[in-house]
């Protein structure tokens, strides 16, 4: 039996903002954190809902310097609704410790349970017991069902039901000093005894938000019911007879429509309608639980164990912040998902963890999300063309309108001081989106995408790098310089006067089968269509010969045998690595220390996060040795196993993706200790073993890895056009296991791992027999039936 | 030789108004009327831009009722430029007979110019040469560059440029009693000498639009340049100097962004940064001529004479309505395209005489197009509900939120009375959105858009006449009761007191079809799609085996060997046609005649359009006389040809549909007369055939029924999954074409029809080969390779 809780018992205020960021809910298109409506914190505390790819841009003051931000918009609140005997103070968790607590986040059906017993200051006591969705099946609804059951009391009980719009983006300790507050123009009202709503804009975007609540009291109607709109928030009041033991009912339906939405006429009007045609909880859970048992459908994966609980919250993490949903929308994969105020919600390179794990699930997610990049396209090549260069050089991080959002100073707590910001450098992130375009046609078969805006991205991509790289007459070489990689401790060289570094391994790795790609895709293009997008993009036909050159002959650093991070990387100190850990314990934001110390990370051979291994997480070994013979570097498996070693003892996973592509390069090779860096992905959030980062939001690009990790590490599926590769690799602690996937027209291919053997399934509705590749064989399989293979 | 050019010679107020509508221009997102923007009219002649699905809703009083009604916009008017000497009036068309003028739209570059001589009161002349673009590149963006050479003297110059947000939709005649003013909170400004800019809201659904104007004047700057921000428009006056013979150019480049574009933040910000960072008008040129060179690749029709030209007109309206463009918005096919305030931009039904075109050259749009219905589905849902029905009942009028936008009450111009209107009754508007669904993916092979929303449309579709249909056990038949087929002529019964006839030919015909389909895809679906989809939408397992029985025994009433077009038209008396021919000239609106005399055209054996013989235009004779075997009533030829001659001899063609579906079925039973209709299908707008509805907006669906006329009737096309079936059977006036067309994977397939043969040639970069059923034989078409075939 699966285990589909998440359970808190007790409740203990030090530990709720991680809870909140756990137990938030979602739906795609907006998710609500997991935070106790009725307790009598402001709204600071408690910041409700965010809406997908919402975005408003801020200016304020720090360090004596005017810095612009765009935030992840903190919509209105929901969920408030507190309650009290008539006469007496708030039931609330915070005042006084509850009798009983008791948080499960029912992962299976999306829904949030809390159960107390609460007493106030008169020593009434009360049992609550509270049920929260963000509705699956219509992404513009939430619930929230309250059943309070007076223990020892009866009388009078006011209950306060809220839209909060006075709300501010207050989640971030290190942000508060910026400006957080995002909403405007704030309008409310009410329509009848029962619904209130609250309509406002964000305060630079302009994007208009409306939110209407209906509130219905079981068994019986309330006694009153008074409406009292306020210029920020819209409070409705309620006053209930209640009897001792009897329990009461207060269901409390939301809508929310913003500007941005389709189909709609004004944003109000439709949140009105929404939730005045809403069926009763019940019925909206029911729905809900429906929607969720298709996506648990589409995205089965059962493992064993604790491992397979954290599996399937980190799934369910993925899946509510891009669920189909997203597919209608402008948005794209928000680090930290959207229940998160750290990273401002800007979109940086995760997507490189997720959109491999979607596109064998929800391929038309995958899809919308590139999409997203392609709408941005215009703004990448302006950025590229303001720096110089052709092509389109994708921003480290973005937001609404795809520029470079990325700060450029950032603080750091432990000396106090607010440093320069190089990050922007990481141009990395074009090569992550040509990869995932890449592979997202490889599982689907979507032609019409690739040969269409996925074609012109990528071309895009490509020659940006073979505009950026240098030809070095000496080396004979070509070089990309002033960069940085994945690595964020090295943005400059000791000393030097400019940032960045040169010949960063994994960006001219990727640059190199990025342009590989495109030419491969020129090829294959139709011809109309390759006319057509040369021409459109003003490609010189000389251009792909440039490519195919830099492609062959771009430069990557080695030093005693193994691949160097960057140019000069060997020529740095090592550092003293257990003396560091000795005299701070946790060095696992090193960066930090060493510029307290008066010193900088730059100086040694320290990483914070996996760079050159980072090319093994992307490429399977063949594929890898491949692109380095390329290349013109042989990589035989005892260089890359050197490589694995050096970069193993001199990194400090100030990343939780660092875990996860250290304990997939491992398992890849078969090695021991793999184990050791999965499990600190699998219980980086669950843990927050980066020390309350998670309660500022969780990390989805980590989590979606840990999904990929058995999805596509364990198994050594490789969804190309020819075949469905396999090559297992089980990990002793995760060798038992069922997954399903979709790969191009084949809509339910099943994979058991287990006994040391796998069984491969196709779905006996699948029209036509699987081509499956495992270890030198070639195997058919057809609809309807299973195969099951011993493994090597 | 083809002739690109569509060209008015001479100035003729009376013209004015149809030759702004056949010349305007667009880019899928927003379209100008081709006025004359010197003019010194109000803007209610004028009115400039409309954004594709940017609607607002008005309520206004009529006929001593409250009338509610949603219009596309009319955005703020970007063309306005004209000018003067210093201290005269000023020159325009519209004061003074222009010495020369010439008015030429040029189809393939997508350009508009105008050659005008003017003269002032005072005698001097100027030569004007003005160029218009609504850019096909970048779809925010529109320039406007005039030239003027001043003859015979030289001095001071005044040009006045604005962005003019006092418009109203004033454009139809017949609507100017209702409210049309739709634009409220206007704010204006200026950035720097040389950028104005207008920002404001649609008053009731509240989208912003922002609209920046950059003016550039060439060979010298201006003189002066003052921007004057006023409150609803803003002023930019240039003074410059010039000399005898000697041009001046300036050039106008505006961009418009809205609150629903994707991509941006502020659409105000976004559409200064865009006009600031626009190229100059020779630039925008050149990428907007690339950009249409493209379009016309993808949707090559070459046909020779006169004929060829109209088509290419039609073309051109098609293209630049719904381009690629089009693919990113949340947009139906508006029935009289973009530029037309006549049935205030609803969309209708005419997508099923558009999107089988387009299915074969812009999939992507199609499928947008598609999306945009499937994402109204609950509306149609909803609207179902509310008629007591399940499933999906879709509008007959729809616009921003598919909810029923049909008016209540139209007027007779004739009699001068407001009169109830029932054609909401049309509900055949679903089986359209069925059908286009099903020949989408016919000739894309996009599975996963059948197996994703596609299905889930068309089942409820299936469904709600399914639901519809009732059981009369005394003919052992299902009856649809109480709708309206496409022949509004018959509304009700004579002297009934409910409106609506029963059993409609078209629509219980093509109930049927979206039945039979429908089976047929829950057949086809992926076993787990299929669960999730019947649980998504609580079908009974039961529902399929009704869909079964019903599409099997749906009632096709009979008379005399023809199929009725409803029941009980047997019995409505003949119609005098000769003498109503004689009394009136043109009978082509009898409904009003018949009216306004007191009688009622549904009272005669009397079609405004095509009804019964839709489905001819529908339906291939094969697939047609399955159909109708399946319903077990059989319909051999000459069934089908007695049907015709009886419906001929009956229809007024009061709709500009009537004529193509008239020519289409002639013309596939290869019989005398089609030619006479096809002609009037293709002058219908370019003449103006219904006397004054094309300059209230062009017809769509007729425009695009041409073109697929040439493309689908003529050659007998049918994109099946197995093969792409030719059967060709072309007119002596329409018999000497080429086009080329994408199907599924290939991306150029050629065909060429002349001299009584029929080449099909297939791209060399077109990864299979292409099977062809033709005439009983089927062939196999390498790439690279054509084949030349006799006609049987």
């Amino acid at each position: 039996m699966r285990d589909w809780t998440w359970r808190y018992e007790g409740y203990d205020p030090r530990h709720e903002r991680l809870r909140e960021a756990l137990c938030t809910l979602g739906n795609g298109r907006f998710a609500t954190r997991g935070a106790a409506p009725e307790a009598a914190r402001g709204p600071a505390h408690y910041p409700g809902t965010y809406a997908a790819g919402c975005y408003d841009r801020l200016v304020s003051s720090v360090a004596g310097r005017e810095v612009e931000n765009e935030d992840l918009v903190n919509l209105p609140n929901w969920l408030p609704l507190r309650f009290r005997a008539a006469g007496g103070d708030w039931f609330t968790p915070d005042a006084r410790v509850p009798l009983a607590y008791e948080q499960v986040l029912d992962l299976r059906r999306g829904r949030l349970t809390r159960r107390m017993r609460l007493c106030d200051g008169a020593g009434r006591v009360i049992a609550v017991e509270q049920r929260r969705i963000v509705h699956m099946r219509d992404p513009h609804l939430a619930a929230l069902s309250t059943r309070l059951t007076p223990e020892g009391w009866s009388g009078e009980l006011e209950v306060e039901s809220a839209l909060d719009g006075d709300v501010t983006n207050a989640g971030v300790e290190r942000y508060r000093d910026l400006d957080g507050r995002h909403l405007t123009g704030h309008a409310t009202g009410a329509v009848g005894p029962a619904t209130v709503w609250l309509d406002c804009r964000t305060a630079s975007s302009g994007v208009r938000v409306a939110m209407a609540a209906r509130v219905r009291v079981r068994p019986e109607p309330p006694l009153t019911s008074s409406p009292e709109p306020g210029p920020l928030a819209v409070v409705h009041r309620l006053a209930l007879a209640v009897t001792d033991g009897r329990p009461v009912t207060v269901e409390k339906t939301v809508a929310l429509h913003t500007s941005r939405d389709p189909a709609i006429g004004d944003p109000l009007d439709a949140a009105l309608d929404r939730v005045a045609g809403a069926a009763d909880f019940s019925g909206l859970l029911a729905s809900h639980t429906t929607a969720w048992a298709h996506l648990w459908r589409r995205a089965e994966l059962d493992v064993a164990n604790r491992a397979g609980k954290v599996l399937r919250l980190h799934l369910f993490h993925v899946l509510q912040t891009l669920s189909p949903h997203t597919a209608g929308l402008d948005v794209g994969v928000p680090a930290r998902g959207l229940h998160g105020e750290a990273y401002r919600g800007h979109v940086f390179w995760d997507e490189l963890f997720v959109l491999p794990y979607l596109d064998l699930h929800l391929p038309e997610v995958s899809r919308a999300l590139l999409g997203y990049r392609c709408r941005r396209l215009g703004a990448a090549c302006r950025a590229a063309a303001e720096a110089g260069h052709k092509g389109a050089m994708y921003p480290w991080q973005s937001g609404s309108d795809g520029r470079e959002e990325t700060q450029l100073l950032h603080l750091n707590p432990r000396s106090g001081r607010w440093l320069p910001d190089h990050s922007r450098l990481q141009q990395h992130v074009g090569s992550a989106v040509a990869y995932n375009i890449w592979r997202y046609c490889e599982a689907s078969g979507d032609t019409g995408f690739l040969y269409g805006d996925g074609a012109e991205t990528l071309l895009q991509i490509a020659r940006f790098w073979a505009d950026s790289a240098l030809w070095d007459p000496a080396r004979e070489r070509y070089r990309i310089l002033g960069v940085m990689g994945p690595d964020e401790y090295h943005d400059a060289y000791p000393g030097a006067d400019r940032p960045g570094i040169d010949d960063n391994a994994y960006t001219n790795v990727t640059a190199a089968w990025v342009l590989a790609r495109a030419l491969d895709l020129c090829r294959a293009l139709p011809r109309h269509r390759r006319d057509e997008l040369f021409e459109r993009v003003a490609l010189d036909p000389a251009e792909p010969e440039l490519w195919e050159d830099v492609s062959r002959r771009l430069r990557v650093p080695f030093h005693q045998g193994v691949i160097s991070q960057f140019d000069g990387y060997a020529d740095l100190p090592a550092l003293d690595w257990d003396g560091y850990r000795r005299r701070y314990g946790d060095i696992r934001r090193l960066d930090r220390i060493l510029e307290a110390e008066g010193d900088s990370v730059n100086r040694y051979q320290a990483s914070k996060q996996a760079d050159v291994l980072m090319l093994g997480y992307l490429f399977p070994p063949d594929e890898l040795a491949a692109l380095f013979g390329r290349l013109g570097y042989p990589l035989d498996d005892a260089r890359w196993r050197t490589t694995v070693d050096h970069y193993l003892a001199r990194t400090s996973h100030g990343s939780t993706l660092s875990g996860l592509v250290h304990g997939w390069v491992l398992a890849r090779a078969r090695r021991a200790g793999a184990w050791r860096h999965v499990h600190e992905a699998l219980t980086g959030d669950v843990a927050d073993l980066q020390g309350g980062t998670t309660e500022e939001g969780i990390h989805l690009g980590a989590m979606a890895g840990t999904l990929d990790l058995v999805q596509r590490c364990l198994t050594g599926l490789e969804p190309r056009s020819d075949a469905l590769r396999l090559d297992p690799a089980p990990l002793p602690q995760l060798s038992d296991f069922t997954l399903t996937v979709r790969y191009r027209d084949h809509w339910d291919v099943t994979l058991r791992l287990g006994s040391g053997r796998l069984g491969v399934g196709v779905s006996e509705s699948d029209g036509s027999p699987l081509t499956v590749r495992l270890g030198g064989r070639t195997l058919t399989i057809a609809p309807g039936t299973a195969r099951t293979l011993d493994l090597p």
